[in-house]
């Protein structure tokens, strides 16, 4: 068993290259939650959606986020209604959010929810929210608190972060199977998505740090950043946040209770002493994911150090 | 001010005739809501709607009921979903009732959203629904219970009606400006709607029916049936329900304590003697509205012989 620990666009090229080459059954994703919103009336999980739109093959690969294809008549139509409409969504991507909201109030939890998805879109991996519970990212800025997709999406990550807060995370508890998953595998690995805003909430949920510490599976770690700078988004500007540098040292601090192998690109290896030098293992590689075959053998390469 | 009771679909030909006819502001349009129904989660009030988009000039023409030239993405994506998908809902229909749903969750009334939407839609005329409060429609059938949709559009009125009640009814309350309509109008006309499925909840709202009798301006109303039958859909199906035989001398009796004239149609002669010994006046007139011109002809003639 595998367990991948991810957020949405940027995670979702590595849980699509171990889609391809491992048996998807054999995969279990567990997503952060935290950006979860209303949007509408409708519970909106974007991570959840992303990793199973890209593992039912419904993905749009240009924008990594919604359904290939899709159309947008209901959101033009609410926004002649006079509602807001800065959060894309589409017609098709529309219906998973019905479907959830709808089955949310009917007293059911988002992992049987998102089971439910998974299995009417053929999806043979299990994917688990981090949480049943309700957690909320919160961003203090100069221009006030804003939730993840206010500050992403509405202000396009231009302002300026001062310090982010998990609402809801003391309280809440993993989803179900998450723990035993961890506990269970045989690798984890986590994707190359947001520390702070991905996959920080994820390892904040109580008792999943304790149990990628405890557990005898291989943990690996790949990194969102070469040189610094992510490859889209914003990830390098939350590193000092967490408080260390946006490097590949500075994510090795933050992830060193757990982690036992770093796999940053080759245009990193001079920092490669940096970080084992704190007790982990370093694998340097392309880890650039344009392509499909770029997914793959990423995904092949840390199977095959990892075995 | 011309104040119309009206249901969806058969109704909406009137109302449009008279919003032809009149000056769209001096129209109160008084919408049955024991039809409405939450579907997928959504608040979705068909007769409203069907008012509303029939006044902003989006209705379907050939359906009668949803926005011309819609989509159905959403709804094709619900049935991937595993979801029923038997009652039709469009793309930017949908839009509507996500922003009634939201709204009522927010806490505000059907009417004020009813306002919203009329106005975001350059609706002029005023829409009410005829309550604030949640009234349904429930039918009895050989199959057990059913509302309204269920009978109407999943079992495609075949099932036999046994009785009906208006869940809700007594606890309603008029929406504001119903009650002050109907006493201030200078003319009220109820629209050839079901008389026992679409202005049977209205005039069982509580005042309604007494403010129609006290009311010193003329009631007039709209046969559904010609010698016996409803141009489309049930209606004569229910009139025995009513306590009355399915023709318009049955219809005269059964809104005999309020109207002041029956709009007939010319085919129904014979029976004119039976309505006015029943103390209403009868006007014969071609009543299919078939054509634009059919509906402002109909109403043009119901304002000049109540003038």
């Amino acid at each position: 068993m595998i367990v991948l620990l991810t957020g949405g666009t940027g995670g979702a090229k590595l849980v699509l290259g171990f889609h391809e080459e491992t048996a998807p059954e054999d995969l279990v994703v567990v997503c952060n939650t935290a950006d979860d919103s209303v949007v509408h009336g409708l519970h909106v999980s974007p991570d959840v959606d992303t990793i199973v739109y890209t593992l039912a093959g419904l993905i749009d690969p240009a924008k990594g986020w919604g359904i290939r294809g899709d159309t947008f008549a209901v959101l033009d139509q609410l926004q002649r209604l006079g509602n807001e409409s800065w959060f894309r969504l589409g017609d098709r991507d529309i219906a998973t959010h019905l479907t959830r909201t709808r089955m949310l109030a009917q007293g059911q939890p988002l992992s049987l929810i998102t089971a439910t998805l998974c299995r009417e879109l053929g999806v043979s991996s299990a994917v688990l929210p981090m949480s049943d519970e309700r957690v909320e990212t919160r961003l203090s800025t100069p221009e006030g608190e804003l939730s993840f997709q206010e500050y992403f999406v509405k202000a396009r990550w231009q302002p300026e972060v001062l310090s982010l807060r998990y609402q809801g995370i003391e309280q809440c508890r993993p989803a179900p199977g998450v723990l035993e998953a961890i506990r269970g595998a045989d690798l984890v690995a986590v994707c190359p998505s947001n520390p702070a805003t991905s996959i920080g909430p994820i390892l904040a949920v109580p008792g999943i740090r304790e149990a990628l510490r405890e557990t005898s599976a291989r943990v690996a770690a790949v990194s969102p950043m070469v040189r610094g700078r992510s490859f889209s988004g914003p990830a390098h500007r939350f590193m000092a946040i967490l408080g260390v540098e946006a490097s590949v040292a500075g994510l090795a601090g933050a992830y060193r209770d757990f982690v036992d192998v770093l796999v940053i690109d080759t245009e990193d290896r001079d920092l490669q002493p940096a970080v084992e030098k704190l007790g982990i293992d370093v694998k340097a590689t392309s880890i650039r994911m344009d392509t499909l075959d770029d997914k793959r053998r990423l995904a092949r390469e840390i199977l095959r150090f990892s075995s």
